[in-house]
């Protein structure tokens, strides 16, 4: 069951077609996205998703639309939600560079989805992670902007595979080292530790995406007196953290139980804590 | 103008709209493609094409239909392209694993397309290209397979950054590097260059997709007595060379007479031998 708009606000089929063959969203992975999970009417960081999609469309050199147009179609979706069955929603928000050849004017769509009993189940019993080399330098970022390491790019192929990776080493998720065996992130999420009463999370400059739901949660915490760092760390440090996470908007605050094949502590006490933090906000 | 024909070989409007707003070509650049020269009804490289469209289904996972699906495909627009007014056409396959959340059957398509005014103006007078870090090691590809380097995925947004920052540097076109300056291939192009009598182009052991036009030319090249070496070559080699070409299906056996600002080698009558050698064998 899928909600869908269009960036004038008005509501579409979601099962019929949408993109022309030659849109280059099909052709190129040419556009950005973002994903905001919507909870009872309440589309949870919209402004920093919004945020965020305009950075990304500046990386590419999109000509995004307008903020008004995003939440138009976003409030179209979530007016059209069955939010008497299902409390929750996955809305995406997409858009592509446009035709192939057109006019430059970029096309794209909001459209909400279920959230999956797959992610609940994670939700509630924590995640088995395997780490996978991403195979970029920590610097990459600064020295090679033509390769969008910082945007959210429809091009995600590779976060896919890796997903696959994962499940064929029995694994639920990824997280992506660096060259010099420091961590990055996750394929669709980000990666927060916890040391004592401090949250780490690595520095976007090594080109990783800033997280919402992470910029939330540490928001949250420090609220609470949590001290937060934003700094690299060795993939060592994911075994001698009290507890790590993997956060996004739609699996929120989500504890790794297991890191390539070990168990690491992950203390459901903390855990709760956290997650009451993250939903304190909202 | 455009031809569009579906799986099922049947035409369609290609200004319609085709795909799904959920499926994964549109939201994850999840799929594959391959882009194939016609020139008087004659596709060239069919069977080179296909193969390579079948390895890139394997490294995603993909089941991607039989050949004889595509072959039928392409024959559709073949019979429908409007060849007394286009001698050439550029025909697109395109293979997505299908709708997300859907029964896995991959939705795909055949489409053709002129080849624009400003590739005919490349192959005439040749290339300015910028060299440009592609951010991986040489070896990258054996121990990081999840990072599908020498597949042909729709997620191209990094292929077509680099293309921007070429043209905001004054140049046509990128000759991406590896991080021990090792020269790798161009966003939508394998790089030749000539020592002597003998052709040389990076291995795919690289990560670099195998290219079916410098296969061709290396093949007719052997036959008229050249020597042919696959192997790793510094950037400082293209700038010592007896000529350097970017070749695709598309542009053929492009010249590049301009990098990184300075002039290089380019013998008109060298390149007029190896194109000439190249269009011996259609």
């Amino acid at each position: 069951m899928r909600v869908l708009a269009l960036l004038d606000g008005t509501l579409a089929d979601p099962e019929a077609p949408l993109m022309r063959a030659d849109d280059l969203s099909v052709t190129r992975g040419d556009g950005i996205f973002e994903t905001i999970l919507v909870v009872a009417r309440d589309a949870r960081e919209m402004g920093p998703h919004l945020d965020r999609l305009e950075r990304s469309g500046a990386l590419l050199d999109i000509p995004t639309p307008p903020r008004a147009v995003w939440e138009r179609a976003a409030q179209a979706v979530i007016d059209a939600w069955p939010w008497e069955t299902d409390r929750e929603m996955a809305l995406k928000l997409v858009c592509s560079r446009g035709v192939d050849g057109g006019d430059g004017t970029p096309t794209g769509f909001a459209m909400g989805s279920p959230v999956g009993p797959d992610t609940l189940r994670k939700r509630r019993d924590g995640l088995v992670a395997v780490t996978l080399d991403r195979g970029f330098a920590p610097d990459l970022k600064e020295r090679a902007p033509w390769l969008l390491l910082s945007a959210k790019t429809l091009s995600y192929a590779v976060n896919m595979a890796a997903l696959r990776e994962a499940e064929r080493r029995g694994a639920d998720e990824v997280i992506f080292t660096a060259t010099d065996g420091s961590v990055l992130e996750g394929p669709t999420s980000a990666v927060v530790l916890a040391r004592g009463k401090t949250l780490i999370t690595p520095p976007p400059s090594t080109g990783i995406l800033p997280g919402t739901t992470q910029g939330a949660l540490f928001r949250a915490a420090e609220k609470a007196g949590w001290e937060t760092k934003v700094e690299p760390f060795d993939q060592a440090e994911l075994r001698t953290a009290d507890g790590v996470w993997m956060t996004s908007s739609v699996r929120l605050v989500t504890p790794v139980h297991t890191l390539d094949g070990t168990p690491i502590k992950a203390d459901p006490e903390l855990h709760r804590e956290l997650t009451g933090l993250y939903e304190s906000l909202y």
